[in-house]
């Protein structure tokens, strides 16, 4: 019942498989080889588009390449309050990029045009005492598990263009949103205005595998250098690829995503029939976030073998957890935890 | 017949069923799992010293990260002209230090207690002018293929203390180095006065597994936070972790390495005999670095299928080429190699 | 009428004078000079307490140097909102820190315990994925003209030494605030818990004369390299430390702030009188925060002569407008203000 | 008798009537002052072409911010061994530009195209392994004193175009050099290939003062932004903006110059009739390095009052020292040397 995150798992089956055959022989190193070569192109024929893939191993190293690929250091990149690259990722982006991350809040984990333009109301353009407004970073899906309608996205990437602001997408979970807006990956990204996206695979069963994705080379900038320089380029780089390459193939990348969204969608429906518990957003991808009555109950259901990350961070208010299931999540321990839980509320 | 480098190698079978095997169900995320709870004992068991672990994938990322964890960003990092460090990271540690690396010369690869102390001459200590000498980075072996003896590294030991200097080991290839020398590991490190050591696997038969190993906790600095900082924390450590693991059980690391070498040795006992060719610097672990008598004569060698580095950068010049031997290099390939030399010059 | 800010006006005759005074013949540069050397003492003795004290020409390169000699790369720095430090300095803290800035929101421009608690929360300590809790930069006088009394730095002290935090004070007009308190330096600066000052003399009547001063050496870190680094030692020093040596004698400081704090005050009274605005915020230096009625109001009031900042951003709100005393404010400019103002609105 | 350096001496008096008739009533702050305004006008009337000029106040500042505006974080910088941004800037240009300095010897302290591509042969273009040749620094007059002639700049400017990397000119002694060589400062600069040029005036009797100055617009990059993030941007600009506008006018900064240069030729045929010591580099501008027969005879000298550097590091060397003279030196004083070093030796 380990539900702290979709990174407790292990990798896929397939992925493992394709390590193993991505190990034969000698080929060149540093992304010079066969499997990476193949990359660009099976991406390209994913997006619909002719797109530039730049394989890396950690999502904070995909989100803060992106952004100081494409945002100079006097810029200023909104991004959510809760997002990743500004709680969790320790100023990785603020050490790549050199920048400022413009933290705007809302309740469900989405920026909205609105927000967005009453954050820009406190920098003045082309004046040099403030950094500039330039990018905008949002997470698809959300960091509380919500996720962006193309409506949405396409109102923030109108608001974007008519502010000159580029658009980078932490995919951490993209196959999530993806797999629950039925959308296509070209929908919700570049026909949705994203400039770069970060292609997430480890959340989803790879083994360490995530991708830089630009949709346009012009905003590629000095990427390759900045990968490299910041350590990220594999010398046995055929490896991170076949995890990629696996991915796609078959789509395997959306069956492991329905599969965890699947499992949050039951882990929500048996939460339907437990009134001492609130589910607290909207459950659209693979997380779950329960407001529990007391941490009395918290704890007792932690003694019982679940295990879940404490959202809300004090002792003094109502426990929120969080709860996510992985592409390993079984029927079994959704239920196995449903029941744990009837029993400590 | 691949000779371009130990990295154009895949993953030493033992390396793959670690991986395998560490993927059994949930662990705990971003280093807190089973595996790497182990390291910093099975390594502190190999070094004879209680040692701190931490491991990375690439080895541009752990030099880094353990320079800029002992170097302040005024302090300036003493390396040979040909080290990694200096030519082969496009300013990785520039960019993590934030401090200035001095190149030194000399013909072996090997920096000397002379050189160190010839270029201190050109910095003022407590001159707020002058970036401050602070570290020395070492390669073991070097990027020519030689190994520092005890003797060596006590003498460059010696200065480093007299001068106040902390010591880095760059050991993308210290198993080769250690096979070489048959001293242990705490031999050729702390016992040398090494106060950091990049340890090296990738180039080994791992697959991306690198580890930043410290022989006294107050040198860490603030390590934990500059990996993450840097997007080289793993949320699924448990997969690097079991690479390191592995290498170290049954003394992995060490057979591999003594088959690189070994198969270096072959060929060099084998270039004795062809008159046309020069062995141009001792071979004392997995490399061997042959000039050719001509350009013509290294076309016709890559036209037999060949591959290796051009190590002279110009065609003005005698072809100087370098030959890397890894794990997975046959004898055959050796003799293959040698036969397709004699029928080239 | 020029009441854009105090930085528009000139410097104090007393601050030309001490530069003539300075030009005579030859001395050390780069700080080593007769004039630097005798401000440590000066600023001891002022402080009644060992400072150690390094002259620089900018505040915003005093407060960049003092937040990055006292937090790590990866500590985060709390600041108001609207703090110069957050808003004014194009992102100066971030590249000399390499940290983030944690922006809290309140009425009057003053952090509150109360509200540096509330932003701690979202931050766990010793967990890598989040920048760490290190400093709290506050400034004194804030930028909305309000001042902090010796309880409220009181308690925000507590608060740090609690929660294990440095604070640095943006003096940019602590004269203006120690004028405003008749509080001495000591009891609004260490003896309340500050432990580095940017002390300021360029809005106050220099040239272009700041210094940071440490209460405690243990504090200062690598400043003086840094402040190399940054290219703020000035090679004829001796003309930035004879300001600020100037400023002490016989308390021009505190005489020139007086005065600007004075006409704020006769423009406040002034204001009284004059029903159809309403000032913002208590006058308690040298600034006054005006809602004028209209933005018609406002045009004809420059349309007078009169010089000021548009402080609230935008069109469609009442206009908030901004005017700053300098020591070379005279009455009749004040007068003239408010003559023009009652014709105005 | 103090040659320390040509920053010991003060400020010439037409600088300081400059500053003192600028100090006249309010004006608008951060450059946009009536001053600062006539600096793009006439420094292009000087360089006969559009130029734009952005004054600072530090000579570390404006050769670290142009270096900065045009070399990306990956790029290369070119510059003499002894170079002032090499040695004395405590890793200044790293700090800003996050690149790697590549020092290359000369015995009279100036680049030749020879030693550049000599240099630039270890570098390969377009591989993300290694930094990226960019720019090239170099000083004029040198480090050494020594002044590179319009033939000389030309062959350095072929190489670059033919290289393509872009040219700045560390000009502290610019004012010297055009003084010793008779060229016109478009001859020096733009017209010799130099995009962006470090003007420099305090070493020439300025208080503070500097200017980067654009020969290309498009050379700028972020140059206003990264000022002003680097703390550069004065708020009382007029008063850095006047010394640079008193140097121009009636050529100043040529007469001061020329002085310093007739100084230094003084000393230079003074030193012809003292067997026992030997000039040691051409004296083309206001610096004279001369070989001491013992550290006895440098002893001699220092008693007897005079002030110099020791330009040599150690004393198991023959003493070099350096002599600089500046605007404020007089033949007096020069021959006192000369008479005080006849006793010595």
């Amino acid at each position: 019942m380990n539900f702290a995150s979709d990174n407790t798992a292990g990798a896929a089956p397939e992925i493992i498989d394709a390590i193993v055959r991505a190990n034969t022989g000698a080929d060149t190193s540093y992304g010079a080889d066969r499997i990476s070569a193949r990359l660009n192109q099976k991406f390209s024929a994913l997006f619909e588009k002719e797109v530039t893939v730049f394989p890396v191993a950690t999502g904070t190293a995909a989100n803060a390449l992106a952004l100081a690929s494409i945002t100079p250091q006097h810029g200023a990149i909104f991004c959510h309050q809760g997002a990743h690259i500004n709680v969790d990722e320790c100023g990785a982006p603020e050490f790549y990029a050199g920048t400022k991350l413009v933290a705007v809040a809302s309740a469900d984990g989405k920026l909205t045009p609105g927000a967005i333009r009453a954050a820009l109301r406190h920098f003045q353009r082309n004046v040099v005492h403030h950094v500039q407004p330039w990018t905008i970073s949002l997470s698809q899906a959300t960091e509380l598990g919500t996720v962006y309608s193309r409506s949405e996205l396409g109102h923030l990437s109108d608001c974007a263009r008519a502010e000159h602001l580029l658009i980078h997408m932490d995919g951490a979970r993209f196959a999530n949103a993806v797999a629950s807006t039925k959308c296509t990956p070209a929908e919700l990204t570049w026909k949705a205005g994203i400039d770069v996206l970060s292609f997430g695979a480890t959340k989803n069963g790879a083994l360490a595998a995530e991708a830089a994705i630009f949709f346009d080379r012009k905003h590629e900038g000095y990427f390759p250098y900045l990968r490299k320089r910041g350590g990220h380029l594999f010398s046995k780089m055929r490896f991170v690829s076949a995890q990629l390459e696996a991915m796609l193939d078959n789509d395997l990348w959306l069956r492991l995503a329905s599969h965890a969204n699947a499992m949050a969608s039951r882990l929500e429906e048996g939460l339907r029939n437990v009134a001492a518990v609130k589910v607290d957003q909207p459950v659209e991808a693979n997380e779950v976030f329960i407001a529990l009555p007391s941490h009395q109950a918290r704890r007792a259901l932690e003694a019982k073998g679940a295990i879940f990350l404490l959202w809300s961070p004090t002792e003094d208010e109502v426990p929120l957890i969080r709860l996510v299931c992985s592409f390993a999540t079984t029927p079994q321990e959704v239920d196995a935890f449903l029941a744990a839980l009837r029993q400590s509320v």
